[in-house]
C-alpha cells in the first residue's frame, strides 16, 4: 500500500522565520540585526493614546466597514502610514508593538524603506498596472523576478514553481498536481502528454468515475490548509470553519501528542510519534480496504491555526519515508531542511509572509498536458516582486540567523518567566524554532485574558488552538523589542497571579 | 421543493462591458471615447517585426520560464513597457491589435495614464507594502476606497461584499455564504448567530454529517467557474480542466440551446429555453428523491469558456423565479441587470477586468458568525485601489455606452463579413451586448487556423468552445481599431475563402 503514496508528502512552509540556522551558514551575514538602523523613526516604546484597545476611532471605521463586511473580528483599525517596523499605529494613535504580524503575514517591517522605494519604481507600476495572463502572455521580465527572489530559495529537490494568489490555492494547486501524476503513474504514462480513454473524458463532465476518480488526500487532525473546498475539506482545527460547508469524504489521522518541554517527555514523546506514524499506515490500509486510495499527505511542520503543534525531525523522516519519492539532496532555509530527510517533500507551499504565494515541486510533478496546471492570472507579478524584494533584504541583513538568536533568547526568557508565574505558561514550544514560539495559558479564559491585557499594554499578539498564545513577530525583531515585550509581557503576568 | 433554492441563483458577472446601456442613461458622459486621446502615442496598426508569432525573442523567454514552469499554454512574451492602449507590444517588437485582452482580464489599455499615476502615490505605495489582513485590522482608507470604487457599482439588492483574490475564490466563498444561509434557514436561525448542536460541532470535523451537509450546487453544462475543488466541481466547460481532479457528486443542467441570429429562431429559442426551465426543475426534483437538497445554482450570464453561449432575458427571470429570494428593486451597470429580474441575485461575483475579485450579496447571506466568512488577507488593497481608479475611468469617459456604440458597428459589419464569406461566421451572437461578440468557425481546424492567421496579421484574439471566435477587447477599443480589424479580419476570411 505505501507504493501508493509515493508522491503526497507535502509540507506547507508556513513561515520564513522557521528553519532559522541552516541559512545563515551558508551566506554568513552579520549575526544580529538593529531595527533602528532600518527604521530610524520606528517607536521605541508602546505608548496608547486612546483608553482602550480598539479605541473609539476604531470603533468608528469599524461601524462604518460593518455597512458593507463583517467586522466581528476586526482587533483594530490600522494606520498603515504611521506604522513602522515592529510598530503598528492605529487610527487612535496607539503605537502598538506587535508581535503577531497581522496573521503571521508581515515579513520585513511595516513601511520597510527598500519595499516603498520598489514601490515607487518605474518596474513596480508597470507590473501592477499591466497585469499578465502569466501562463499565456508572461513579461519580459518574469523569469528574472522569480529567478532573483523566489526561485532563490527554492527548497533543494523541488526546483519547479507554480504561482498562485494565496495559501489555500497554492494548496489546492499542489494538491492538484499530485492527484494528476498519481493517476499518470496508474497509466504508466508518468511525465509524458497523457492518452486519455474516451470514458475518462465523458465521466469526469459528470463528475463521475472514472475520469473523476475517488482519490483521497489525507491530513492531521487539528491541522489547517485553508478554507476553500479542497483545503477546508484537508483543515481539521476549528469546526466553526468547517460546519454547514460540503466537503470531501478525506481521512485525517491524530497529530503526535507531544509534551513540553521536550528534553523531560523524550521516550513518551517518541513512543507518541511511533503511534502517530503507525496511524498514518493503518489509515492508508483501512482506506485501500473500502477501496480508496490515499494519493496526497499534507502536513503543516509547526500545526499554527491548531494550537502551535511541534513534532521532531525523526516523526517528519519516517512520514517521509512512509510516502517518498526518491528525488534527492537537503537544503537550508525552510521548516522541512532542519528535518534530514532522505529524499525532499513532492510539494512545498508557501504564502502569508512571502506575500507571493505557490508551491515549489520538483519535475516529475509538472502537468503533463498544457492548460492542466493553468489559470488566468498565475499568482500576481507585483507580489512576485515583493517577495524578490523582501529576500533581498532578509539575506542584506542576516534576518534569518538574527531571529534564529533572538528566538532563542525569547525562549528561555520564556521559560525563566514560566517558572516565576507557575500555571501561566505551560507546554512552552518552538525551542530552536527562531521566534516560532508558543505556550498555553491555564485555560481558553485565561488565554483570552492575557491577550486582551497584553493588548491593553500596547503588544499586538494572538492565539490558536484551544488556550495557546502565539508568537510571530516580524524578522526585523529584535533586542529592543524583545526587552519591551519581556516587560509588557512580566506586567500582566504579575496582573494575573494577583486575580 | 422550489422553496429549498430560495436563496440560489448567482450570476457572476464576468464582464464591466456586458449590460452597457442603462448605465450610460445614469451618467450621460460622452457618446464615443477616440483612445488617442488618452493613450497619444498608441501604434495606429499593427507592425509584425518577427517572421512569426510568437518571434525568437518570445520563444528564447520561453525556453527560459520552462525551466521552472510550464510554458506550453504560452502565446507570447509580452514587453509591458512598449504596450499602449489597444496594443500589446511583444518582446520581439510585434505591435499587435488585443482584442482579446490577456483573458478578458484587462480592462481599460495598457499602461493607461491615470492607473500608471495611481502607482506612483504614496497612497499605493502604503497600500502595496502594508498588506493588512483586512477581516482583522483594515485600513483607515479600507471603506473610503471600497465606497468610492466597488461599492460604487454594487447591483442593486446587492450592497454588501466580500472581497477576495481571483474568480475561482470569489465563486467558491459566495457558494460557501449560500450553503451557511441555508443551513441557517433550515436551522430557523436565519441572520443570526447560529446555536450548533454537539453533535453538528463534532461531526463536522470528521467531514461526516450532519455537520458537514450533503447539501448540492447545480451548474449547467459548458459552464465554465473556476479551478479549485469546489468551482471545479461546477465547471463543465473541458475534459482537460477535469479528468483526474476528484469533485463533489453535483449535478449539471444542458444550456438552451440558443441558435442564431436570435430573430430568426424566436420561437425554437423560446421552446429550448422552456426546456432548459423544466430540466432546472426536474433535476432538483430527482436530487430530492435522492435525499439531496440544492442549495444553490451558479449562472455565467454569458458562457465563455464553453463557446460564448448566450440565453434571453426572459430564460434568466425565469431561472430567478424559480429560485427566488424577494429582495427588491433592479439597476444597471452589470449583465444581469438587464434581465428585469423581479429579484435580484443573491450573490454576483467578479474577477478578471475589475482587477480585485469578490462577490457582491444581500445582507440575509452575511455570514452568520464571526470567522465564518474570513480568510488571512480577504482581497487585496491594492487591487481595490486599481479597481476604484479603473471605474472613475469608465464613468468619466463614458466607455460603457462608448462600447455598446462600437459593439453594435462591430457586431453589424461581421453580419456583413458572415454574408460575404459563407460558412465562416456561423451563429454570430452577441447582439446588444457590447464588444462581447462571438462567432462558431466551420470546425475546430478552421477556428485555430483563423486565430492563428488574424496573429500572424498582428491581432491578438482567442477561441473558446468547441469552434468558436470569441472578442474580448478592451472598453478603450474605438473607430480606428475597429477599422484595423475588421480589414485585417477581411484578408484573413479572404485566405481561408481560397484554401
Amino acid at each position: 500500500m505505501l507504493s501508493a503514496t509515493r508522491r503526497s508528502l507535502r509540507f506547507p512552509a508556513r513561515d520564513l522565520q522557521r528553519a532559522a540556522r541552516s541559512f545563515a551558514t551558508e551566506h554568513n551575514p552579520p549575526t544580529r540585526f538593529e531595527s533602528s538602523s532600518v527604521f530610524p523613526d520606528e517607536p521605541t516604546h508602546p505608548t496608547l493614546k486612546a483608553d482602550s484597545v480598539p479605541g473609539p476611532k476604531s470603533r468608528q471605521h469599524s461601524a462604518s466597514i460593518a455597512e458593507f463586511q463583517d467586522p466581528r473580528a476586526h482587533v483594530l483599525v490600522g494606520d498603515y502610514v504611521k506604522s513602522k517596523g515592529n510598530y503598528l499605529v492605529d487610527v487612535d494613535g496607539n503605537e502598538m508593538l506587535d508581535v503577531f504580524a497581522q496573521i503571521a503575514s508581515i515579513g520585513i517591517g511595516y513601511n520597510n524603506p527598500e519595499l516603498l522605494a520598489l514601490a515607487k519604481t518605474d518596474e513596480f507600476a508597470t507590473a501592477a498596472m499591466n497585469r499578465p495572463a502569466l501562463g499565456s502572455f508572461p513579461s519580459e521580465q518574469w523569469a528574472e523576478t522569480v529567478h532573483k527572489g523566489l526561485l532563490s530559495v527554492a527548497p533543494k529537490g523541488t526546483p519547479h514553481l507554480f504561482t498562485q494568489m494565496c495559501g489555500s490555492c497554492a494548496n489546492e494547486g499542489a494538491l492538484k498536481a499530485a492527484f494528476m501524476a498519481y493517476r499518470a503513474r496508474e497509466r504508466g504514462q508518468e511525465n509524458q502528454p497523457q492518452k486519455f480513454s474516451e470514458e475518462e473524458l465523458s465521466s469526469c463532465m459528470k463528475n463521475a468515475t472514472p475520469g473523476t476518480p475517488d482519490l483521497v488526500a489525507m491530513s492531521f487532525k487539528s491541522g489547517f490548509h485553508g478554507r476553500l473546498f479542497g483545503s477546508l475539506s484537508l483543515t481539521r482545527s476549528k469546526a466553526i470553519h468547517k460546519v454547514d460547508i460540503p466537503a470531501f469524504d478525506w481521512p485525517a489521522v491524530p497529530w503526535p501528542a507531544i509534551q513540553y518541554p521536550l528534553e523531560e517527555f523524550a521516550a513518551e514523546n517518541a513512543e507518541a510519534e511511533s503511534r502517530a506514524i503507525a496511524h498514518v499506515e493503518e489509515t492508508i490500509k483501512a482506506q485501500a480496504k473500502k477501496g480508496k486510495k490515499v494519493a496526497a499527505l499534507i502536513v503543516e511542520p509547526v500545526q499554527s491555526e491548531g494550537g502551535d503543534n511541534h513534532a521532531s525531525p525523526s516523526f517528519f523522516k519516517a512520514l517521509r519515508t512512509l510516502t517518498k519519492t526518491g528525488v534527492g539532496a537537503t537544503g537550508s532555509f525552510w521548516a522541512h531542511e532542519k528535518w534530514n530527510l532522505d529524499s525532499p517533500p513532492d510539494f512545498v507551499t508557501f504564502s502569508k509572509k512571502m506575500q507571493a504565494a505557490g508551491f515549489y515541486h520538483a519535475a516529475d510533478t509538472r502537468a503533463t498536458d498544457a492548460y492542466r496546471g493553468y489559470n488566468t492570472w498565475m499568482g500576481d507579478p507585483i507580489r512576485a516582486l515583493q517577495a524578490r524584494e523582501m529576500i533581498s533584504f532578509i539575506k542584506a541583513h542576516g534576518l534569518v540567523q538574527h531571529t534564529a538568536a533572538i528566538g532563542d533568547e525569547l525562549y528561555s526568557a520564556l521559560q525563566g518567566l514560566g517558572k516565576k508565574y507557575s500555571g501561566q505558561i505551560n507546554r512552552l514550544r518552538g525551542k530552536d524554532c527562531g521566534t516560532f514560539i508558543a505556550w498555553d495559558a491555564g485555560s481558553a479564559e485565561a488565554r483570552d485574558r492575557f491577550v486582551a491585557a497584553m493588548r491593553q499594554q500596547g503588544v499586538v499578539m494572538g492565539g490558536c488552538g484551544e488556550k495557546a498564545v502565539r508568537l510571530r513577530p516580524m524578522l526585523v525583531f529584535g533586542d529592543k523589542q524583545l526587552a519591551i515585550f519581556l516587560d509588557k509581557m512580566e506586567t500582566v503576568l504579575k496582573q494575573e497571579s494577583g486575580r
